[in-house]
């Protein structure tokens, strides 16, 4: 990523403090004295919601595409908004509700600004050492092995795309949220039983 | 999933022997004295794979949808065939050869001939609880918590649809096998260090 601001030290949106693993903090937004019916946002996304006042997956990515925040690039998969449903049910209802949602698109908005910074020419797609480089300065602490495994898994005839950026994105710091709650000690290693296993990762 | 013969006992089509976990042991077809030429899907799958005789998970995609495993049911997204790949991915390539390609051939024409079993009506999609039979039925030892939040993650609309059921099937195989791999007493209980949990399951 030539050129790029991106020295050692110098956080990138959505960077993480170090931590034995780099780790996501749940975004909270809107905390507080927060009034939902005074958000813009609010207007569309409880249009979709309905009397529940939650999305599903199907219902997140009719909302999203209408945010736009997609911009120029291609919309949310199915796959992709199912993923990021999982990253903030903490209830596993399957659905989210309007703080999740805000969460999710503080989130969302990071990582496009990562994206653009290295995707110059709008093209759409990224190159797998880039998104290597955005990966680790985001504070993830993984051995080159790992980086190049996860970047390759997210490529399509070696570029990386908007939305499996994305989908990497979710799942990452879904996965990386899920262990870190059962590392108590926070040393990075986590004593798992195959039921909590398979129940946590079959969603995400 | 009245009707079904499938009394406790009664392996389906795709059943695991009783573990403390269920867990498929890698179907290890055309072992032994084996020619690749001499197959009829050697044709097909050497003319996608070309000269370095494997498939990523675009061209797994094209050689599916021309052998037809799919039949009348719709065919793989590319994140399902992404999945598959990284299923019996063991040396992190994310390519398949042609005997992977044929132990993934056998795991799936037994995970369609259970959906066709409880898809009676070939409407190309099940319920819910008939898949969480399944699932049991196939000698996975999970909660009824978790057979239910596994089966809604994977879900349109109260309806389970064959692509997502085949992702579903393969996930949890994968899973499974990843977690036996690491569970050397047998336990259903694992020690995973951060990197190496990351590494394995981003993929999956």
């Amino acid at each position: 990523m030539p050129g790029m601001p991106m020295a050692i030290g110098q956080p990138m949106p959505g960077a993480v403090p170090n931590m034995p693993y780099g780790a996501y903090s749940g975004y909270s937004a809107y905390s507080g004295t927060y009034s939902a019916a005074a958000d813009p946002m609010w207007t569309y996304f409880s249009t979709i919601a309905g009397q529940d006042g939650k999305v599903d997956a199907e219902e997140l990515q009719r909302c999203l595409l209408q945010s736009g925040i997609s911009g120029t690039y291609s919309s949310f998969t199915l796959e992709t908004c199912r993923v990021m449903i999982s990253m903030l049910d903490r209830d596993y209802t399957g659905k989210m509700g309007f703080n999740e949602f805000k969460e999710l698109w503080a989130a969302l908005s990071a990582w496009k600004q990562n994206f653009m910074m290295i995707d110059r020419d709008r093209s759409g797609t990224v190159e797998l050492h880039e998104l290597t480089q955005v990966i680790a300065a985001m504070g993830y602490r993984l051995s080159p092995q790992t980086l190049t495994a996860i970047v390759k898994r997210y490529s399509k005839n070696g570029r990386i795309f908007f939305d499996d950026y994305v989908a990497c994105c979710v799942k990452l710091r879904a996965l990386t949220d899920f262990f870190r709650r059962r590392d108590n000690m926070q040393q990075g290693v986590v004593n798992f039983v195959y039921d909590d296993f398979l129940q946590c990762i079959m969603a995400i």
